[in-house]
């Protein structure tokens, strides 16, 4: 679901236990070098953003980011809130479960909001 | 092992079948946006140096990019040259094995000996 967009870039959120989000530049590139500088500043830019919100919003364990795009070549970039008791945990999302999470974190629809707010404003 | 370093960064080789290497900032963070701006900038550059010459040496089929840092707080950027029949594509590296991989590439020591150059130029 798409909660953000502007010229150069837009905002998904991947449906997860966690808070996870993926940033894409509107024109499809393979490769973070393949972008413009413009459009990779802002891309760095956003995802820096999206990690300070979170990070102030949920007080996660990490942040985690990763730029993958192995399946589908058009660059994204996740960004991930991740707990001590979230269910893949030190693994990365993508790694060995560990657990069944159970986490009771904070409005979701209420850190996006502050977010939106936060992107308008930068 | 450490492969390159300068005051603000320095860059180890994950041992692994791909090319993959790992860059560190110096003075250790927990996050991407805890480091000072300078230090960053040259962090996100350094990995966009990485990556743009793994394309070029290597041309692989993806350049993965992953921050994670859940075992160990200590922020690091990997970055991965990945190839269809290496043993997780089109998995991330934390994913589930496809195969047992199979790479003839290209010398890394030369890799790592053109990459420093252009480090050092930079």
């Amino acid at each position: 679901m798409k909660i953000y967009e502007n010229p150069t870039l837009y905002i998904e959120i991947e449906n997860s236990e966690i808070p996870w989000l993926k940033i894409f530049p509107q024109k499809s590139y393979k490769e973070l070098s393949d972008c413009d500088d413009k459009t990779r500043d802002k891309l760095l830019k956003t995802m820096l953003i999206v990690e300070k919100e979170m990070i102030k919003y949920y007080q996660p364990k990490k942040i985690n980011i990763a730029m993958f795009g192995n399946y589908l070549p058009h660059l994204h970039i996740h960004v991930m809130a991740r707990f001590e008791n979230d269910s893949f945990f030190p693994e990365p999302m993508w790694g060995k479960k560990q657990r069944d999470g159970k986490l009771d974190l904070p409005n979701f629809d209420k850190f996006i909001e502050l977010l939106i707010k936060t992107l308008n404003n930068a």
